[in-house]
């Protein structure tokens, strides 16, 4: 989903700086078609695969997202398939761009924007979490994130890659259909009634947590791959701006934006491993780094909520 | 060293609440023999092949002490052979005690002490560094030692292990010979003129650094493996006591210890190498979870320096 909407902001507004020849889609079922003023080539594999691995490094993107991952939940149920692809996948891919960078005798130094998560977190948490705070993860996603971080760092700092993590808030509302994420709901509770099904809110209303539309996202991505990343001074690794509001507050915006007619599709059904899993998620952040470096997201919940009836409700 | 040190501690006290039946020395060297109240088996091969760490593991040792490592220095100037031994290298003995778990149905669930280190921090740094204060290693063993601790957390999380990571200070005074580390001098700085020997300091006194000796180092591990490690609250990497001192202090504790004439035999000649990785390096910690968890260092340089004089010069 990211990749897609990635690939629609570098169609619209290309990358600053420079002009793009061509975009390399590769995702594990066939990519969208893309409309671009650039060649665009769709390539279907696993990224998790050694000689895939290889094969795409062999392409020599000046940049590159990394954003394929086993998502949350399914990492947790999975362990040897979230390490597989989350861990080793990752470091499969820089050994494979490092080996570019060597046989090009170090002048192939590609800029890795890799997907990082706030889930690298866990609590007990601050009432704001400053960019100096810890990462303890408390799942083994965020374990996985935090592992590729320090990987996307020490290859970066080796002048191998040219590396910066971007820490993304919930992608929230997410097109499309739930996925194994256990951060779904978040995306449900807006995204179903405003298709005029009813969602399930498996947490209570007070839940408190960090949330960046696809657009913002998106937006975070491009910018990484824009930056100077010198200014990042060897921390490579940055927390993304974003909307701290609780599910009572996101319910609040989706009321004022479409009416009470749609908050009632939401009906409450606790969900005993949900509910523990978030318990310990972030809920606010204080990233100041990100935003003196230019990185901006929305300003409300319901600024977030207008985006997806602008961007997804009509192709939903 | 510290293996020998930690084994040595073993004979002389046990373990609290449990008797020790027998003791497995592993090293890629033969390792020292020991005498001691209980069956010593010493066994020689490489930690980082995937088969040596499966016949380890297949011992199921009630207690795994995991010590090895390439060495700051030699993990900068070998990438691979760094992230070979000290990454792969934990993940192959993570992955093998978990099939022994696994295949006792859950009842194997080895205590693991991880040796980790203060490299898992970088600079900038606050005057005092506490125990939320985020990893952003600096070199490729700070990296590697961060990473294992992310696995060792993780697969406790899992109930596959029940790990702890214990963030050493730089250990200091180290008997024996200068090794690679870039911390090396710090600990030659006082071994050699105690042993009538030159000494080359590369940086300047006013260089503040963190330390604790090897037999401070040595009761970190042993009650580590007493712990209940309910009590870390699922962070289960500590920041350890340690003594924060400069260079100058440091020479000065010497010059109290042994006076003036011994003092002498330090040599100043600065290594622009050694000056920018220690320019790096944490200068003093507040270890508050460590101390309260009943780890306990020493209460001043002169004490480390006296510890050396103790147990280690005789031997020399």
């Amino acid at each position: 989903m990211l990749g897609q909407k990635t690939a629609l902001r570098l169609a619209e507004s290309g990358l600053a700086g420079s002009g793009i020849d061509e975009l390399i889609l590769h995702d594990i079922v066939d990519p969208a078609p893309l409309e671009a003023g650039f060649t665009v080539t769709r390539i279907t594999g696993n990224i998790a695969d050694e000689s895939e691995a290889k094969r795409l490094a062999a392409l020599r993107a000046d940049v590159v997202f990394l954003l394929a991952a086993i998502v949350s939940g399914e990492a947790e149920k999975d362990f040897d398939k979230g390490w597989t692809i989350n861990g080793h996948g990752t470091w499969h891919l820089l050994e494979a761009l490092r080996a570019q960078h060597e046989a090009s005798n170090g002048s192939y130094v590609p800029r890795v924007v890799f997907s990082s998560s706030i889930a690298v977190f866990g609590g007990p948490f601050p009432e704001k979490i400053g960019d100096e705070f810890l990462c303890a993860p408390q799942t083994s996603y965020g374990a996985q994130k935090a592992m590729s971080e320090l990987l996307v760092s020490d290859y970066s700092r080796k002048g191998m890659i040219d590396g910066i993590s971007i820490r993304l808030p919930t992608v929230c509302v997410r097109p499309g259909k739930a996925n194994l994420a256990a951060s779904s709901f978040f995306s449900g509770i807006i995204r179903e009634p405003l298709n005029g099904k009813e969602a399930i809110l498996p947490v209570e209303t007070t839940v408190r947590h960090w949330h960046a539309s696809p657009r913002a996202a998106a937006k975070f991505m491009t910018h990484a791959a824009e930056l100077d990343t010198a200014l990042l001074e060897g921390r490579r690794s940055l927390n993304m701006p974003g909307i701290s509001c609780t599910v009572g507050e996101q319910i609040e915006a989706l009321r004022q934006v479409v009416g009470n007619d749609v908050v009632k599709l939401i009906r409450h059904q606790p969900d005993e491993d949900i509910i523990r899993i978030v318990s310990n998620w972030p809920r606010n952040f204080d990233p100041v780094r990100a935003k003196r470096l230019g990185f901006a997201a929305e300003s409300s919940f319901e600024q977030i909520v207008r985006t997806y009836v602008e961007e997804d409700l009509p192709r939903a």
